[in-house]
Parts: structure tokens; C-alpha cells; sequence
């Protein structure tokens, strides 16, 4: 969207720091854990509607963008560890515990490289995993909105497999 | 989450401005209207899975958070017009095109309303609807989380019946 109108405030005014923004993405990554735990070991694995993809594949590829974007962002390098790949065929993770244990090393891996971020990096454009263009900031808020986007159709897969799903506010 | 590893960043670095947030929310917001779009009439109001509600419901939550919120920001004054009234039993709106059209009118207040947002009230802490209290930067980006939330499952429903939804990314 094009923003021309004219306002008082100042035009750098920053409501959003980089903490603020991490505590944002961790809180969602603590509600997205919950819903990973909530579904039954077999139904993350088999159960989908509407030809779409498990919730065992929509995680992997949310725990894989977040793990190795965050080091790309850091470091320029955007290959995948391969217990981060969730491209067909790629995948090294079989069982939701494995998954689990992959999702608590990112977080972890999230916070260590979160300050190693040069203030200037933010407003800077990036290619991330060498395809998508984009300012730092804007990146980052991707992956949290497909994040959130993937999660909430996992509610759909569980509220239909009759499993009462985390509640949505609860990532403080 | 609470944040006491120490950085070289200054930590009041703002790296988001209210222009890049309100760029952000329209954005998702024209990407929600395209999945209201891609509805027919009948499944927007009576198809669901899990017993959870219609898109219809859905997204009349969504557009009377955000017209009245954005309202309540800037006045202090959050009672729902009636047509922004989401809540059961008080909609007053019946179909697709009506939905359509409040929604557009919404897209206009949030773009008028933004510009009176004072710069300090971002940081302020609100109650928002009277009840939910928070930092005002916070509050609209629950506001956001909640549109993509719900969008998402509009996305399932919308893959359950045979329809193909409108690209995540489409929103610039």
C-alpha cells in the first residue's frame, strides 16, 4: 500500500523493537508447540483435509524457516541443517518427539542469534534462502504471519478430530 | 517472554513505524477480502467443520475488531456501530455484498483514524472493548494475529469444498 497522506508524528517514530519483536515470534513459537502437542502421534502424521498438507509437514516447514532463516539473517548463509530441511524427500525427522526436540533447539538457536543482528541489518534488503526479496524486518514478519497462518488451520484439524486446541491468546 | 540477555543494540531501536504497520494490517486485511470474495454465498453462511463457525461469523469478528478498534484508539470510545457489531444476536448485516461494503468503509476509517493515532499513544497501555488491557502496539497486533488466525481456517474451509484460495503472499 502507498502511504502518502501527511501525519504530525514523526516519520522514523519506531513502535516495534527488535525485543519486542522477538518476544512477539516466541510467544506465537510457544502456542505453535502446544498445538504441535495437542494432536494424537498418528493423526500429525496422516489426518488432512481438503488435499492439504499434515500438520507434521506445515510444522517442519515453519520449525525449518524459522531455524534456518534466522542464521541466514545473521550469517548470509541460508543452507539447511539437514534436521531443518523440510523439503520432500529432505526431512530427517520421523516422530513428534523428534520434531519437538528440533523446535526447542531453534528456539534456543532464535534467541543466540537475535543479538548478533546489527541494528542496521533490519531496514536492510536481504534475499532470503536466496529467493525472496525483501527488507529484514518484513521477512522476519513473514514467517511469523505463516506461522500463524499454518497453526490455525491446524485448530481446524483438531477441533474436527474433536480435540479441544490450545487457546489462541494463551503465548505469554 | 522475558528478555535479560544484554545487546549492542541501542534498546530503544525502533525498527517498525506506524506506517509500516498500517502498510501491514491493509495488506492482510485485502488478502482477508479476497477470501471473503471466493466464498459463494450460501457455504459463507452455513458451511463449517468441527463445529466451529462460518467464515461469515468469522470475518465479521475480524472487521468489527478492526473498525471499532481502530476507533476506540484514537477516541477512547469503544461501543460497536451497529453494522460493526459482530457479536450474536446484534449483526446487522445479511450478506456477502453488505459484508463487502462495511468492510471497504472499515479499509477507509483505519486509514483516517490512523493518522490521528498520537505518537505517544502506541507505548500507552489501553483497555481495549473495555476489557482487554494492553500496550497499544501490542493490542493491534493481536488485532492482525487474529485476522490470519482466522483467515487461515477460512483457507481450509474454503480447500474442503474445492476451492482454490487466493495466494498467501497476495497481499501487496
Amino acid at each position: 500500500m502507498e502511504i502518502t497522506k501527511e501525519s504530525s508524528r514523526p516519520l522514523d517514530l519506531g513502535i516495534i523493537t527488535p525485543e519486542a519483536l522477538l518476544s512477539h515470534w516466541q510467544g506465537h513459537r510457544k502456542l505453535t508447540r502446544q498445538v504441535i502437542q495437542a494432536f494424537p502421534e498418528e493423526q500429525l502424521h496422516t489426518y488432512s483435509i481438503g488435499g492439504m498438507r499434515t500438520f507434521f509437514e506445515l510444522a517442519k516447514e515453519i520449525m525449518g524457516l524459522s531455524g534456518t532463516g534466522i542464521r541466514g539473517i545473521v550469517t548470509g548463509n541460508w543452507d539447511f541443517l539437514p534436521e531443518e530441511d523440510y523439503r520432500p524427500g529432505k526431512s530427517t525427522i520421523k516422530t513428534k518427539e523428534e520434531l519437538l526436540r528440533v523446535w526447542d533447539k531453534v528456539t534456543n538457536d532464535i534467541n543466540t542469534f537475535w543479538w548478533q543482528i546489527p541494528a542496521e541489518r533490519f531496514k536492510e534488503t536481504i534475499k532470503s534462502f536466496g529467493q525472496w526479496e525483501g527488507e529484514t524486518t518484513n521477512i522476519i514478519l513473514y514467517w511469523i504471519d505463516n506461522e500463524i497462518h499454518h497453526r490455525g488451520q491446524g485448530y481446524v484439524y483438531l477441533r474436527s478430530l474433536g480435540i479441544e486446541p490450545p487457546p489462541f491468546w494463551n503465548r505469554y
